[in-house]
């Protein structure tokens, strides 16, 4: 398993997904505790003309996977990281490019969910994420799960 | 609005959004009041060569959408169908094609909702889904509440 030690390094591993590929995602703004990756509308459009839920559903998750697997990276652990359970509420539709921004639920640390993972192997992180609309407001909310192991 | 009445017709809607396309989905079986989608792995895996818990997620939320769409489409109506809001337990990798079967709550019935619909202009209903593993048990769980709307 790779480690995922930058922006960059990250967008490579999505990219190796075929279905992330499909949705043309990109990662956007990393900082202040918060990563953020986009897809154009174009490619992730439903019946409706607005975004798809599925990949509404599959960038919030992505997001805080990554945020998650970046955050590992960062303190130079190689580890696989899983979804366990997600929740996502679909608020308004979006009739634009899709932005997800996720960040870890504020009760959590980083250090915390690190130094488990070092000591125990294992650890668990819950994620929260957002897509807003362009207008203002939330399109989309997601709160997820997460587990970690060490290669 | 179209009318979504068989299978056909249902596979015809989906194929119209392109994140559908690119996962390469297919109308299942559908009787005895389940209806099931089906994806091939290839387009839908993920950096571990298992599914992708985007894509895991897609096809059991169209499931649930088809079902719910092609019970109001052989009732002659024509609606709006939205998803408000799910959650998704990935209980297992799954390292073969995907397979998503959607069926209502046990406390629910299709008549109620048809005929709320008809005579409010709006219904709810929940459904469940799953993936289940070639070799048995279930990959991944779904429940979602959708909200019909007459056009």
């Amino acid at each position: 398993m790779a480690l995922i030690a930058s922006p960059e390094q990250l967008l490579e591993t999505l990219l190796q997904m075929p279905p992330a590929r499909a949705m043309q995602l990109t990662v956007g703004t990393y900082g202040d505790e918060r990563l953020t990756l986009n897809a154009p509308l174009a490619p992730n459009v439903n019946d409706k003309g607005c975004a798809f839920g599925g990949s509404l559903s599959s960038v919030l998750t992505l997001s805080a996977w990554s945020l998650a697997s970046l955050k590992l990276g960062e303190a130079g652990l190689a580890a696989e990281v899983y979804v366990q359970d997600s929740t996502v509420r679909y608020l308004a539709p979006l009739f634009s490019d899709l932005q997800a921004t996720a960040w870890l639920e504020p009760e959590q640390d980083w250090a915390g969910f690190v130094e488990t993972l070092r000591t125990r192997g294992r650890a668990r992180a819950r994620l929260l994420a957002e897509v807003t609309l362009p207008e203002g407001g939330v399109a989309c909310s997601f709160e997820g799960r997460f587990v970690a192991k060490r290669g």
